[in-house]
């Protein structure tokens, strides 16, 4: 296969250096500065993210999650790409707001907070703490500022507590609760574990996340109950989602960066693909967003819906993949997601992406924003992307 | 206009008895077999109501709110339509299973139970309680045990505190939380108040329902703040859900029956017309779920589809309506939501109604019950209106 495969590279490379063009452009161009122009609170510091389609804020609350992901995106942009003060100021402004503001007398972490910092919502969940956690990380690295690193481990180590304990942020333990082991734990688990390249909880990462294979389909599933017991008559054993999927696999194959193994590579490589098989829908094209593995029906009344994010972790990880093996098929399912993505998604009147679609591709809300999608999924997806492409394109990695 | 008032009178009462023998049909023969013949759990007690198409089960847990309604459904048929054994048998399984199970040690309920009644979930929020009660209270009526009164009674002093102290079911205060009131809390308490006859709870009720009435559109909104206070920044305080204000509307008029009130009621039938226009969708027909009202985002993902019950509840407004009015607006209105109904949610093949449609009216979901669809809607809005236009026909309500 070697001249074929060889040729095939070359053509490969030219595709890959267009998707990057435009995910450049799209970035640049069109997703920062909706977030730069709309977003920030010059008034109270933190993050706006409930902005309507041309940036009309809508709801004037700050969403601690969000605002620890705008901090970390900005962070980042500063650290990898350019020094660009703005996004360091910016940055620091959602900083300093969530330092003030975003925990309660014992640390845990609000869900929302008033436009001027009071507390408005508490979520018995620990993910505001964990984007905290990675905004105030990498916002350490921008500025130097030792406090944010400090803080910052200071959550680690309390949302791997909350996480194993429930209990500590106020959900109530009952006999007929089922047991299980969630993949949103585990991802953002490792997210953090790999952006302190603590090694040690990678691991147990990894392990926990080959837990949740389906073995009839080799996907990987949201909840899987403790070894002995059986979840598949309930919808949440059942549950089954693909951009979920396709986010975890391509944080494993991060993980797998620093700890080399190619046979746990391979098997990574294939729950992705099995994923984005068993997730795509066929009939009208694009990701689901929640299916059942028997085809039963998912209690989610949004399961139908197609939204943004699958969509750019499938990009993301659909550009790992294959500048990670050269395979010809992972270019061809990038090609099927990135056309399906950019004819449906991206608002090119006022920039940035729209992120709720009805079945069929059509916008079902107006909004850029709100309290589940802010400065994030998009550039996140679109900078790693072009990061990824240019290491191919210098040789770094192999693309065939 | 008297001569063509009343020739129009007469085909009135036509197309109502036209429209009692498809709900006749519909109820006796499609809905109530279909739940007499799957939810019942002859081996725990109780009613599963996480039922597919078929009627087969897909989740086995218990959903306190829905096996109080189901109680409170079965027992009104036995109480006024047939002294049918196997509806006051299945009542009392469902009566005996939450009176065992339903309550935690400080009484108040659970959400969800596992199929042999251990607890599964806790809601912050008090619905389950509501239809515990109201369930109770009529399986007293049909079965004569006077426990299940007491029990009833007991519950509903219980609910009265946690909605006026919502700290009670564990909500957490916070100083930047907004303060409403919301329209289904004063709705439940209505429902109840109208069971119990309890005259000064119901003038309540409809005092504080008139507060939530929307001034540039006459249309009753979702949740509306203290006198002097402004919502309207929020999400929330924009919110209008049209099936909602239906509801609340034919509540409304149920208790103007007891205290009739000329000028009241010509404006609950004012904010019923304004809320059916403004909730109709206008491109592809049925009630819209979850609207805001200037046009803003919803933060619901599922704001576009179109669910049952909005519908059950606008047929049996307008059939209250047009029966007490005699005005043809009225019966174009039902015609219209009959229509668009029948057309779009039962299921001819299995019985029962689909609950969830995308925006074009297809189902999005093949469930005919889950964790908020169960034997209630659908039988309670067919025996009601059936009922009534019985009534009517008799010559015992305004028909023209």
């Amino acid at each position: 296969m070697g001249k074929d495969h060889a040729r095939a590279g070359r053509r490969y490379t030219q595709a890959l250096k267009t998707f990057a063009d435009t995910y450049r452009q799209d970035l640049f161009e069109s997703v920062l500065p909706f977030w730069m122009r709309h977003s920030i609170d010059q008034e109270h510091g933190g993050f706006f993210t409930c902005l309507d389609r041309d940036g009309t804020i809508y709801d004037t609350r700050k969403y601690v999650w969000l605002n620890g992901r705008q901090v970390w995106m900005l962070s980042r942009l500063y650290n990898q790409v350019e020094r660009r003060q703005e996004w360091l100021d910016a940055a620091r402004e959602g900083a300093l707001f969530l330092r003030r503001h975003a925990r309660d007398a014992e640390g845990r972490c609000y869900f929302a907070l008033t436009r001027e910092g009071a507390p408005a919502a508490f979520q018995r969940k620990p993910y505001g703490a964990v984007f905290m956690m990675i905004g105030l990380l990498e916002y350490s690295k921008a500025s130097g500022e030792q406090w944010a690193r400090e803080e910052s481990e200071a959550l680690f180590a309390s949302i791997r507590r909350w996480i194993a304990a429930p209990g500590l942020l106020g959900r109530p333990s009952l006999p007929g609760s089922p047991r299980f082991s969630q993949l949103a734990d585990i991802m953002v688990v490792l997210s953090m574990a790999l952006e302190l390249e603590a090694g040690e909880v990678i691991r147990e990462c990894m392990e926990a996340a080959f837990r949740h294979v389906e073995p009839n389909r080799g996907i990987l599933i949201e909840n899987v109950p403790p070894a002995g017991e059986n979840l598949l008559d309930l919808p949440e054993g059942r549950l089954f989602c693909p951009g979920h999927a396709v986010e975890v696999c391509w944080f494993m194959l991060h993980a797998l960066r620093h700890h080399p193994n190619a046979a746990a590579q391979e098997r990574v490589l294939q729950l992705m693909e099995n994923s984005l098989i068993f997730g795509w829908d066929e009939d009208y094209e694009g990701l689901h967003y929640f299916m059942d593995i028997q085809g039963r029906p998912c209690l989610q009344l949004e399961a139908s819906l197609k939204l943004w994010w699958p969509h750019t972790e499938a990009i993301y990880g659909l550009v790992y993949a294959y500048t990670l093996t050269g395979e010809a098929k992972w270019l061809r399912w990038l090609e099927r997601v990135h056309t399906y993505t950019y004819r449906t998604f991206p608002d090119r009147e006022h920039g940035e992406w729209y992120g709720y679609c009805d079945r069929y591709g059509k916008p079902t809300h107006t909004l850029k924003g709100n309290n589940y999608k802010g400065c994030f999924h998009v550039p996140r997806a679109l900078l790693f992307s072009i990061q990824r492409i240019e290491e191919a394109s210098h040789g770094n990695v192999r693309t065939d």
